[in-house]
């Protein structure tokens, strides 16, 4: 008899479940329910900085859609019975902290809280802690380099820390009413489990891990000297976090009889610890030492791994490196574009040619040849991620004529997006982390062929796309199936794990000759102008431009 | 009893007449006539480069406009009689030579030339002696580079040899038939005034300065060695074409009898010596020392005049240095922008942002505070003319976020060309040419008010504004003024005629010195973008970077 596994996948607007064939990765049934606080489930204020969500969606939203694939698979498979089911998975965003009390149930669940967004879940895309992450950042880099080292060198705004030092100083009274604080994607396996309280929670590594400078090489979280300094309270916290922090290969119990009860799960399954949604995307599109995976959506997320029993160097520009964040048993490295589908969306949403359609805009720059424009663009409108680290850099388009099109522009930003992927490509090879295969999934792998075709003739490379369309959820699926064990009807690894539910699409995206040779020097020039206003060792005094219009942009705006 | 001149102004796609009070340069009455062969007067072909006018069309124009304004203003004014007309001036586009019989009548009037392009005006913009252009330049660069050093180091495909050659190279039959060459801005005066023979003809000193390397210093036209090394046949032509050039304080003759009978002058009223459209733009817009004026519209002239009686410099950069070419009495220098309104009229016209018109995004942009959106551009989109004369440097636009809007596109756009015009205005006074005063006249002038401001702030000099509206026509009317002289009613010298004649708008453009202050710091930024991308000695290497796309583009599109 067939086994199932449910992967969870609580993204930003909404929250998906997915369930799963363990033999053949089929996507049985899939369920998605919007949330139903805030602006299509993200609360908002005044302050552009401030985004948080209501933990209350996220438990409605396990039992609506779990529900809803029980239900969507007894139509669908002949003779389906729940008791098939064997696991769960759960990914989330993050870093994205929620206050607790002395159980681990979230503060915003108290009625004098409820309506507190300090007390709700603070979302990963809030950037109210910006001061706190320069005063974390500053500190670090002076007493404890090491940190910075395995973040890329920045503790960001959107981080763990910046943010309950910002609630700290901002919200004390919910920070004083916390107990803990939780990762969402901590807290959802709790809920589930019944293991929310402080003593029995299970933390993860992915969130642990890039966001929070744990590391079991320095004992964790940073040490208590180094919270005090930022503030006393966070020492004192230190003691109520996790000892340690788990891969998804870690069960951190089985569903409880009311959980059971709510949503027709068998009781006891084993639900995996969480992850990152990139980082189960990751495993949902078959990443493996020598498989570079990117996510490319708004932005891109680039996912390596690598043994953990060779050694391998603090590379820099990298957004993180952690043991176990992706694949348990090696390191998890992330790089990332801050900005890929954005800048096509900024193009057409904001600049608004007419009759400029991402279709229409695509349609004619498919016609183009490399290179026939004349264009050059940097992908830098949200800044770089990697390798440079600095959101204070902007875009450049260079090349313009009087009879520059639209199209030709378009073109020219999917060709900046590429120049960058190449360069992260070239920065894990530079390090000894060799591109062996490039696994593509997330919405502009799977919709626009153009897109997937630059990138190869860029990077040389073929273009894979990850065969399923929801790569995140099917990875949490995997790590269902592996807590599961292969006793149960699972697997015994990841590796039996993704062999057998992981694939590609028949399609794939092979390097054009010709076009190679054209974007080889359209990235050398590429690079000379990266280099140029993204890097202090370049002589020509261009690197601050566009540093200085920030300030002279911020002064006429105040 | 008053009196009145005309000017006349041949432009690309129609010739204007007015008539003026010499005493206070009222304009007492216009008309225009739209040429009637070829599009909008422009005969095309399937060699884009190609742009040819029908010479008839310049005859018929005469007739009708002077006609049309003779006729309206007797319905003006009160008694007006012919009589009371003076004297005549004429202004042309250029170069844009006719190839003539030994009567000094144009080809295209023989039956069998008549529907040959190669016979008819070349017009200022055919591109078709760019191989020719490149040729004349390496030749004077090697054995006559102060023929270059008056011209802005590049002889241009525009101009005067460049066409012959190629006419001789393309077109063999013709320049065979040609007699001589004649400039359109020489033809028209020598046509009404029956001296159209050559050895009747007066040539202006505009065109042969600006264009055919004419200069008194040299002997006139370049000499037979350096013609015969393009072409024997050119050395040959040189005998043919004028000894001396004159400027427009020089009557070229009366008009005829036939032309009196055929328009209604007072036959034997003196038509100056003919000049280009922009320079006579100068004089009726009051050009004078220390006065800059600035013709604006789809590209810039910035022009000035400064006293033959003091020594003066090569300017670099400059696109001519020529004696009287302007302004009897002085060197005649000619700065200019390779585009103004036509980077603004891309960017409405091929980038086409919806609900973006001209007016719309003049109105937001109006509302934005200087340095408040981030954005820097460069103003090269068709190259760059005045300072760095390379047609092959392409746009640039720095600082874009994911939110940057048309607006203030379009806005960053416009401060790239006031850049540009400030980097002018220093070019003239590094070479110890003072601007003291700066006159704008164009339909950018006198429609624009938000252009005029921020050229007010970025140059930190107060812009005025020409009274006139048609300060080409006025200028040719001012000329004609002066050569009536003073016994006739009219003037004595320009200086006085301008005085009488030209005035400035009411409305002057202030700057203000707090967007001052953030436009220097803007300039900055813009100037080490300008050096980076435009300049050799900057070691950065990147000046070639816009060159190397274009050689990109070139193969790209074989």
């Amino acid at each position: 008899m067939a086994k199932y596994t449910i992967g969870l996948d609580y993204g930003t607007n909404s929250v998906r479940a997915i369930l799963v064939n363990v033999a053949n990765g089929r996507e049985v049934s899939t369920s998605v329910w919007g949330y139903a606080h805030g602006e299509k489930g993200v609360i908002l204020a005044r302050d552009p900085n401030l985004a948080r969500q209501h933990p209350a969606d996220y438990e409605k939203g396990a039992e609506l859609t779990i529900k809803a694939v029980l239900a969507d698979a007894k139509k669908k498979v002949k003779a389906f019975a729940p008791e098939q089911v064997i696991g769960v998975g759960v990914d989330t965003t993050g870093s994205t902290p929620i206050p607790a009390d002395e159980k681990g149930r979230p503060l915003a669940f108290q009625k004098k809280f409820a309506r507190d967004p300090a007390a709700m879940a603070w979302l990963w895309k809030d950037h109210t802690g910006i001061a706190e992450a320069e005063e974390i950042t500053a500190l670090a880099a002076k007493i404890r380099p090491e940190y910075l080292a395995k973040c890329g060198g920045t503790y960001s705004s959107e981080w763990f820390f910046s943010k309950l030092l910002h609630c700290k100083r901002t919200a004390p009274k919910v920070f004083e009413a916390a107990h803990t604080w939780v990762e969402c994607a901590d807290w959802v396996p709790a809920m589930l489990t019944g293991t929310e309280a402080p003593n029995r929670l299970t933390a993860c590594v992915c969130a642990a891990g890039h966001k929070a400078m744990y590391n079991d090489d320095w004992g964790g979280y940073p040490d208590k000297k180094f919270l005090r300094k930022l503030d006393p309270a966070l020492a004192e916290l230190r003691d109520r976090l996790q000892d340690r922090a788990h891969a998804i290969d870690t069960a951190v119990g089985g569903i409880t009889a009311a959980w059971a009860k709510r949503t027709g799960l068998p009781e006891g399954i084993p639900v995996a610890a969480g992850a990152f949604d990139a980082h189960l995307g990751g495993v949902g599109s078959g990443i493996a030492p020598g498989t570079l995976v990117k996510a490319l959506g708004t932005s891109s997320c680039d996912m390596m791994v690598a043994p953990t029993n060779r050694p391998l160097a603090d590379i820099p520009g990298l957004c993180g490196i952690v043991k176990g964040s992706i694949l348990p048993g090696y390191f998890g490295l992330e790089a990332g574009q801050a900005a890929v589908g954005d800048i096509f969306n900024w193009f057409v949403d904001y600049i608004r040619p007419t009759d400029g359609s991402h279709e229409t805009l695509t349609k004619q720059a498919a016609r183009m040849a490399p290179g026939a424009s004349g264009l050059l663009a940097l992908d830098w409108n949200n800044g770089n991620r990697t390798i440079l680290v600095d959101q204070r850099l902007t875009g450049l388009l260079l090349g313009q004529t009087l009879y520059t099109t639209p199209a030709e522009i378009y073109r020219a930003l999917i060709e900046a997006t590429a120049f960058g992927a190449l360069t992260i490509i070239n920065r894990f090879e530079e390090y000894g982390v060799k591109v062996k295969r490039v696994v593509n999934c997330g919405g502009i792998a799977e919709k626009n062929p153009l897109v997937m075709q630059i990138y190869a003739d860029v990077t040389g490379r073929p273009m894979y796309v990850s065969r399923s369309a929801q790569t995140c959820a099917l990875g949490s699926a995997i790590a269902g199936a592996v807590v599961a064990g292969k006793k149960a009807g699972g697997h015994g690894s990841f590796k039996a794990a993704q062999k057998a539910m992981t694939g590609l699409k028949a399609r794939v995206y092979k390097p054009d000759p010709k076009a190679r040779k054209v974007y080889a020097r359209l990235y050398a020039l590429y690079r000379r102008l990266h280099d140029a206003f993204g890097t202090e060792d370049f002589s020509g005094g261009l690197h601050n431009v566009m540093k200085e219009l920030l300030e002279i942009r911020a002064a006429a705006r105040k």
